[in-house]
């Protein structure tokens, strides 16, 4: 082994680790090896970190929400020290242009998260209070143990394991964390981890609060996620891995939050086209096309009406898609990927309109690429007509009437979003009654006159859907204080003396928190 | 087949069985067979209902909560018009004392159960309206899709497939139900389908609102929770049976919700047995031979300290289990298994203070049974001595000092139930600190100087626990409106224009639905 392979962060401390194996980065752009060497972590290194982190969390037991708070904002306070470094270092290792979706998109809401996180830690509002005075019952959401964060390749900030939305979510239900980094963007996760030690000290938090390792195999990761002493699980990635670790934490009682695909189906109704279809093309290229398509929301099916209507969106996108500059994409397995992805929705009788081929771009790249099919042939053979093609790249469909639209709804798996495309006079609203009726309960988030890219961190948004975006359709991965819920346990109390009772539970409200008191909910104490 | 085998309740209708093969329950008084025959359905039965659910639930899609509670209370009318026969049916079914119990008990509780269903459904509380005016966001739940519901053998009414707290929480929601009753009191089940049938036709419901099978092969029961046409499951039993079911919903991506099995940890403190040793003697030996045991929430497990306090209590228990009668059990299935299992904790080293032989009481039964073992024992062996023992028993652990007793809680599954008991004065103060802490995290419910039987239907109860007491230790299964929220999914509507949003996510609010408007709960219009 190497001396310069980066150690992990045990306990609060850069380790050196055992591993046996390494791994390097490459840069999408160049296609060079990036320099920094990183560990495969073996199983007692993961181990070691299990017994740590089960230990902060019965130290944490029944702390208050603002300890949690108070690290998460030191946390993003530290991590804006450092974006510079961020934006260079994650630039290098992802290919994602540094401005404006580096510095001032993703790193600003990650930020964001964290702060929002910690405002629900801080009012204690994501635990549900409920207070009961005549059957002298009280509950509330508790910490649920260690949470196993695993970040995706596509968001090195926002979805971090380190960073992102699960991890804020975790720490913010007072649990610790084990990061797992993704192997495209190490360094990126490294530098949050400084950040997180700083932040660690700086409050005072336990050592074992953050942990972190950037690789493992897969029979470890399995074996991590059904290990008796974590918590839960969440997981942002390929639905092939995530099904696995569905599995084994499943088959160990372990809550597991994945997101794991979703293409995002878009109607684009006849009234919306005939007022606007060039400008619905700019939309729909500048959002399947953005960040090289390598988006969970990504807009991969569309459902238009055959005839001029279709044709013509169709070609108009087909314009857009051939004259755009083609994005580098963010490692060769998503180019890979993508390239499969194409070539079975082709195989199976869909026709290429523009692109389809390899390159085009800098470094790892293919062309933008647009299919086409009809509704009939749709229909026939569903499933493989949603296989998911991650990447700068999205299918039309021609439907032959307003049923077929919503036959092929009817037909669609679950997806984090689905968008309807209307007039704005009112002439699509009979088919969008019809369509909204069946798309409705197949995706997480409806949206209107909309692409879906772009999830904003909102109280009411549903980063979610129904199997297989994820694995439950009751929670959402983005937004507060749905996405701490998750990592909550419903602890009730019953006949629990008051001087006993956790602080938001007692008669008198420590705050401001919202309490349901006998049904109604309410800031004030209890008379 | 003989022509006098009961129909399954199949889209409204009764309709002959395709069985080729039936059953006839046993009175477990008379330990004789009863007269109904009843039908173990066929998969092509089951298919046909999954359809009839798949169609029903898409024809309701929207429909305000108060249609759905209009059913839910007549369906209660209709339980209390057939009240007597019900109380003659399940005493005969199930040999549970017809009152208080059955009549005055676990009817009034099950009707109560569909009421607060309704009035959830009524007022939209479960939904969860969440409006974020900045970002043009708003969610709520919605209805999740058919949902399966396996009644246990314990609660002939109250947790029955068709008519207890999932069955209302399913319907509550918006889902139809297909009930899946148990073989135990398959009359009983007939009776309340009835009451279901005569509800649909009275508030006009669809007739594949609920329908119902009695039986079926193992593998049928594995392929319904894992169809593609269900959207949840709900599972009351025994934990072998339910987590086979778990393995297929799971893996077809389907939320399941379990209770599967609990042994309600009691822990009696120093303080409290110097105090009170005969008191908490009675509400002990009442709790635990109530229902001859047969309660999830029974308590199964007593930690005392060793010595005189020790001795005391078991002695004084021993000596109330010796004069109580004994009761009957629910089936020959039951006693094999209570007795199984305390042959599996005498084997593994626990002695047997009284009981343990078969018998003692009317019919199928067993004696009254106290087992002990030291705190050394117990941790030697912690998951022999946590073996589910499922009737009229229960084993006490003496521990030698605090820190043993937080050892054991540390050591313990998830549980449905914990109890600690104290002293009046606070002599128990400090060691209540620390094994509260231990144990808050290993029970769904908490509870002071009160024993576990007895589940109020409380907006603050807990019903659930940490796997394996469920499957998921954020959920509840009795409780409005947390039981209801389970079969929700979550809907975010992103720009959808106004007057296509669902009511209660409109400015004006429809009622006085408790909305969070911007991060704050109110009953007012959006302004």
């Amino acid at each position: 082994m190497s001396t310069t392979v980066h150690p992990v962060l045990l306990n609060g401390c850069w380790a050196k680790s055992q591993a046996t194996t390494t791994f390097q980065a490459v840069n999408p752009t160049t296609e060079e090896t990036l320099p920094g060497v990183f560990p495969v972590s073996p199983w007692d290194e993961i181990d070691a970190m299990l017994q740590i982190a089960a230990d902060t969390s019965r130290e944490m037991r029944g702390w208050p929400g603002s300890r949690f708070a108070d690290f998460l904002e030191v946390y993003a306070n530290e991590i804006e020290a450092r974006a510079d470094l961020l934006v260079e270092t994650a630039h290098a290792e992802t290919a994602l242009p540094k401005s404006p979706r580096l510095k001032d998109g993703e790193l600003p809401r990650t930020t964001n998260q964290l702060r929002q996180a910690a405002q629900s830690a801080r009012t204690e509002s994501w635990r549900v209070p409920t207070i009961d005075t005549a059957a002298g019952i009280r509950s509330m959401l508790g910490a649920m143990g260690p949470v196993v964060v695993f970040g995706p390749n596509n968001f090195p900030y926002a979805y971090n394991g380190i960073a992102g939305g699960d991890f804020a979510a975790a720490i913010a239900a007072g649990n610790p964390v084990i990061a797992k980094g993704h192997p495209c963007h190490p360094e990126t996760t490294r530098i949050f981890a400084e950040a997180a030690v700083a932040a660690i000290h700086a409050t005072g938090m336990p050592s074992g609060l953050v942990q972190l390792i950037y690789r493992t195999s897969h029979e470890d990761g399995v074996r991590l996620v059904s290990d008796h002493r974590i918590g839960a699980v969440g997981y942002t990635g390929a639905r092939h891995t995530g099904l696995k670790l569905k599995a084994a934490a499943d088959g160990a009682g372990k809550p597991i939050y994945l997101e794991l695909s979703s293409i995002n189906p878009v109607y684009m109704l006849s009234g919306a086209l005939k007022e606007r279809t060039a400008s619905i093309a700019d939309e729909f290229a500048g959002s399947c096309l953005m960040a090289t398509g390598q988006f969970c929301t990504n807009p991969g099916l569309v459902v238009v009406p055959t005839g001029e209507l279709g044709e013509n969106i169709i070609a108009a996108v087909a314009e857009r898609f051939a004259k755009a500059s083609v994005g580098t994409m963010l490692a060769e397995g998503v180019r890979e990927s993508f390239s499969r992805g194409i070539r079975t929705i082709l195989d199976a009788g869909a026709s290429l309109v523009t692109g389809g081929q390899p390159g085009g771009g800098k470094g790892i790249s293919f062309q933008n690429t647009l299919l086409r099919v009809s509704g009939r042939q749709f229909l026939a053979n569903p499933n493989v007509f949603q296989t998911e093609a991650f990447g700068n790249g999205s299918l039309f469909v021609l439907a032959e009437s307003t049923a077929e639209m919503v036959e092929i709804a009817e037909l669609l798996e679950g997806n984090l979003t689905g968008s309807v495309y209307t007039d704005t006079a009112g002439s699509d609203d009979a088919d969008y009654v019809v369509i909204e009726k069946a798309l409705r309960t197949k995706v997480g988030r409806l949206l209107n006159d909309k692409m879906p890219t772009g999830v904003a961190v909102s109280s009411a948004m549903n980063h979610g859907g129904p199997y297989p975006a994820t694995g439950h359709s009751g929670f959402t991965a983005v937004g507060f204080p749905a996405s701490v819920t998750r990592f909550g346990m419903l602890q009730s109390f019953d006949a629990v003396r008051p001087h006993r009772l956790p602080p938001v539970l007692q008669n008198k409200n420590p705050g401001k928190v919202w309490r349901r008191i006998n049904g109604d909910w309410s800031q004030a104490d209890v008379t």
